[in-house]
């Protein structure tokens, strides 16, 4: 399984702290407890040409992770709409965190995406689906703090299925792990994974993500979409 | 349109409690405000003769509101056939709190209906589907305290849409108001209501009741339920 | 309630047959049958200025219908993303026959919307979930002919709700009437309604249009979208 | 992966043409192709002591297939119950053909699963999901002939995913593959198979079967299904 992690990359430019908890950036880290995973991975980022997501490497990608927060603007349409395309004809899709605003999220979904937001709060992460493939191994919830809260109503389509909710100290409520399949692609979207928060140093975050790829792996990848003109195949 | 209020009327016998807040009981207090909406409101309970739902009280029944809490047991299994009978040709049902382990609500869901619980907790319900009917002059969000908390994992299949969610002090979360449609009939499911707390006097709460009511009210009732063997329609 | 008819209306300038079939356009057509409906109706167009799609209209319009075939490129993306807003603020979206491949209604799915397709087909309707409002007086099946074919695989997200599903002499099934919700708005696609077919002179496909607009027609529109910074509301 | 394959077994008794086409019977005929495909298969039916479903077989089983017709009504309540609360408790269940009326089947759905039918018919299988994992390597489309016309409106709830639906030369359509979770159990429904049929001696049918009980396969079954008091994990 070939899996790219995508970061915009741009808080790693300015925010010490984001380094700090994640040498090399966001993308480095995850893609490094992924191959402990076993997991063939690439990364790229806003800088690159073409972000990083050309042809020749969606092709090649079976799931694609994806964090961005201050620079989802500056990711051109066009690979927004290449990358979708790759989503429809196979390629999984695992959205973290901010990601919920990121045009290809928010393109798939064919929603605002909106949230209510704060910094600085205490989590708990409820596992509501415990029997879900994206669920091994999580315990009935975990604690992740500080993390920034997300709350409800959240602009999404309801999810195909719901397998955690968040609950914060502040008295908000979430829907914090979320699957759906959009044409031959699957998606999943998870909540934490603020830049200056430790979460994706949790082992219980980190399986998450793991089992979140493993999940979204297509059968098929790079099935041609087509809206062919047919003849008859039944004689009445 | 006709309501039918069901509620087993069993801890009112024994809580004082409980008609000091509801006088009459639980099923004439919701009926009270039913009423008050313009609807044509008839109450049963578990001693009435088969329940008090009769083929004739069920044959003129456009939504069924259910309570019940400690005599689930006690309602004969002919009688919750006969109402899911009901439910599947058109009936809506509305059901509440502890219902959610109700004969009923269980055989039109087909799981476990099960949750986590613990009473005299401080609940704030929040607004999911804002634009949703049954959230119609609902705020955003809102406190019930004291209310039963109910916590996720929720036993129930995913919903169809989830128009509530409850955060409670305690840390736990859980989906507090979802629909879901059973053949021709409309199911929703609405959390609070805990017998000894005064949840059923809320403006909010009896707004969500009396919009779930008129949410589930069906285009047509008493429909047939057949297997038929059919001719063919086409010539092929 | 107000509904506005948007169709491209382009066949129309260069096809007689299809004002012949609807004298003034598919958009004049239709507004017709929905006033008989006591409905208050506008038309709008392609060639009119913003496509008859300003602030102003889509502000005063409950429900939108959408029909276009050969000039879905032609809308230019700022109406597109103007009019996905609407929808996701509240003003309901009944998408009919070649509207599959508009960009809103793409938009709105996140899909291709793909199918197979092939004129000059006889098809059958049938009813699947006879007690929806949108199969309001609508019989267990009906035929059409001639119709456009579509088949599946339809690439839809998985539909909140399938109400209607069509069968084609040549072999095909589709699942021709379908609903989702998005944000705060509803969306109902139909499939029938090829341009020099006769079908929305069909006593039965008018009815489904008519239940379709009173089924999407929002609690509210114009619901202002956004995603803000929030202070707590409980303290922990 | 074990899987236990359930029929009644009584046609076999007494109309020679199902132990013509299924030599030993439906269920040793499934099993025998499941075999070949490097699965732990046994055979259980009707006739068994305890229908050959003890806890020992159930607790053991990680998905079970079930087919049924004449005698539905002679499985007792007691192990329906049970095999329900094994699906519950994560046992995958694939549901075949006249299946639809099984107690178990119902039990889990809480509808009718009421159609249309008629012997001798020309089904046509259309892969409407063709990157599903049940949808591996099978055809966009596949004739069975002749084969039961089962046709809408089918009385489940909204499948939770549609991977086939099946045209019939009656004029008759029906979602054919459907796939849903109740609790902690995959269920995957399956039309084809009448006993006088020979749909089960199909390569994409036996394909189909074989894909349908790996993608039942749970990540954990036996899971306790509790409903338990708690007390709060945050101090609010």
């Amino acid at each position: 399984m070939k899996v790219t992690v995508w970061n915009e990359n741009q808080h790693e430019k300015s925010i010490p702290k984001v380094c700090e908890l994640y040498p090399g950036g966001i993308h480095a880290y995850i893609a490094g407890f992924l191959k402990a995973d076993d997991v063939e991975v690439r990364t790229a980022t806003l800088d690159d040409e073409e972000c990083g997501l050309t042809d020749e490497v969606l092709r090649d990608t079976d799931v694609l992770i994806w964090w961005g927060h201050m620079a989802h603007n500056r990711v051109p349409d066009e690979i927004v709409e290449r990358v979708k395309s790759y989503v429809l004809s196979g390629m999984g899709l695992v959205v973290l965190h901010s990601g919920h605003h990121s045009k290809i999220f928010k393109a798939l979904m064919g929603t605002t995406c909106n949230l209510k937001w704060r910094d600085d709060a205490r989590e708990r992460v409820w596992t509501v689906a415990p029997n879900h493939p994206i669920a091994a191994g999580i315990p009935e919830s975990f604690v992740l703090e500080p993390e920034e809260m997300y709350g409800e109503p959240f602009g999404i389509p309801e999810p195909q299925e719901t397998v955690f909710m968040g609950w914060f100290n502040g008295g908000e409520v979430f829907r914090s792990g979320c699957t759906w399949v959009r044409g031959n692609g699957k998606i999943f979207y998870f909540q934490p994974g603020h830049e200056t928060n430790p979460s994706f140093r949790n082992e219980h975050v980190q399986r998450i993500i793991k089992n979140g790829v493993r999940w979204a792996c297509p059968v098929n990848k790079n099935i041609p979409l087509v809206c062919p003109h047919v003849e008859p195949v039944e004689n009445v």
